[in-house]
């Protein structure tokens, strides 16, 4: 789909998030013939393949996690699902709906659904407020901006590997952190031991800090995680605590807004985050019959 | 289990109704080694077995309401759940737990959680005024008191048919309304056209009215449906118009007694009741904890 494509058209909704509360919603609003874009990763979610036994979820005699996320993969392709593999990193409320930015395109549509998981509220200290000032979270959009300089890379996940890869060889040298074990080998890449505690600098990113008081020199940070804190997506958006505050049809503060899932609180399972999922498409369906 | 044992043992929870959302609430309770009594058919749900296709349940690509019960029935043996087919007609909260009356035994637990389904918020006109003055929901409970005379009988699914037919081996004569096509032949039975509207009398009851402003003479009334009216069950619950007032954790007004499903309002979704199980269920177990 082209830039230009994206300009025009307004989705009925954005759905944000490939794990089993997007996917439920997703099934929801196609059933029901409206034209969404979904953002995700096409292998759904990492948190699901990763679990290792579910035994709680009805419909399934005790199931491995990847087996689970097999199905629901097998299940969007014969739904005629699409999944837009791009990072949700600002959305805004407008007179007629909603503006989202992901990896530098925008979109727009009448509603939103974040389903978004469970993610640090604000991510580390001074990440937030350092966003578009030498925080990035996407590779593929801001990496050019650092040839020739250093960076300081978080990666949540072996599928943003890519992503690293693309960064050290434009960068001079990269600084990076991995929350699980990583088996990089360029040269101009240092594994950091310790993960990262602060952004360092005022008016633009100088460095990082270390949770154990370590401190080092960088042009920039980026964050490859699944997601993007909602609280620093969604300017105004009301948080209780780390979660999205939502009502029973999980509506948001922001009329048109509505959030599902591990975002919206405990408990982290399955089935809470489907049925959610449900009752936000509902939600939506509603909310676009009233408009 | 003999009525000796029900009455010194305390159940963790006394889960009622056997659809999603009973199921959902069973599973996560019973990995959480919680010592449980399910009030259920073992056929579970006849809302979801009579569904002609189900698109929009995450896991299962299209599939037919019959093969998705038949799945939940499965699941149950397999987690060495078992359902107990007793209609529960009261319940009442004590000072360490709750009292559930079914098919005249007494049950306790510490915990209920209600996954009645959708029903009418308090059956017929006069309905619950009379109960237990003429109007009875379990016809081998009571039927034995209609020997010789007349009696009304309403029958919501086809699987109380030998509950019908019990009563109509002992009653002098049956006046029968059925809510789905029926074949009963005997003699003493005759076929009401029009659904019955209100029960008739004023200490006792005396018959029926049905919607056609027609009046039939009774001495009793049964009325065989998949679950009573929470109002009725439970006085003192806090209903929104024909739903049960729950907050976002499924807790009703009632501390200890939690409610999820259709009977929480719309959407009447499986995913949705499947997901509000798996809430109350988490709520439960926090009680308990607590206590």
């Amino acid at each position: 789909m082209s830039t230009e494509q994206n300009k025009t058209e307004s989705y009925d909704a954005a759905v944000v998030g490939g794990g089993p509360a997007g996917l439920s919603a997703a099934l929801t609003l196609k059933v029901h013939n409206k034209n969404i874009i979904w953002f995700g990763s096409d292998a759904l979610s990492d948190k699901v393949e990763k679990s290792e036994k579910i035994a709680n979820y009805a419909g399934f005699e005790p199931i491995g996690g990847k087996e689970l996320n097999d199905r629901f993969i097998a299940q969007i392709k014969t739904a005629g699902l699409v999944l837009t593999d791009k990072m949700v990193t600002q959305i805004t409320k407008s007179r007629n709906g909603f503006t989202v930015l992901a990896d530098n395109e925008l979109y727009k549509a009448k509603t939103v659904l974040l389903a978004v998981g469970s993610v640090p509220p604000k991510g580390i200290i001074n990440e937030q407020e350092m966003l578009g000032r030498g925080v990035s979270y996407c590779a593929t959009c801001d990496g050019f901006l650092y040839k020739g300089k250093i960076i300081a890379v978080f990666c949540g996940a072996q599928r943003y590997e890519h992503e690293v890869e693309f960064l050290a060889e434009t960068a001079e040298k990269l600084y990076l952190y991995t929350t699980y074990e990583s088996t990089f080998t360029h040269p101009n890449i240092e594994i950091l031991t310790k993960p990262m505690k602060a952004v360092l600098g005022e008016n633009r990113v100088e460095g990082i800090e270390l949770t154990d008081g370590r401190k080092i020199k960088a042009d920039g940070a980026f964050f490859l995680r699944s997601s993007v804190a909602p609280a620093t997506v969604f300017k105004g958006l009301e948080m209780n605590g780390a979660h999205i505050s939502v009502n029973r049809s999980c509506e948001t503060n922001i009329k048109g807004c509505f959030a599902a899932g591990d975002c919206t609180g405990r408990p982290y399972q399955i089935a809470k985050a489907v049925g959610e999922g449900n009752v936000a498409a509902h939600g939506i369906i509603e909310y676009l019959a009233k408009e």
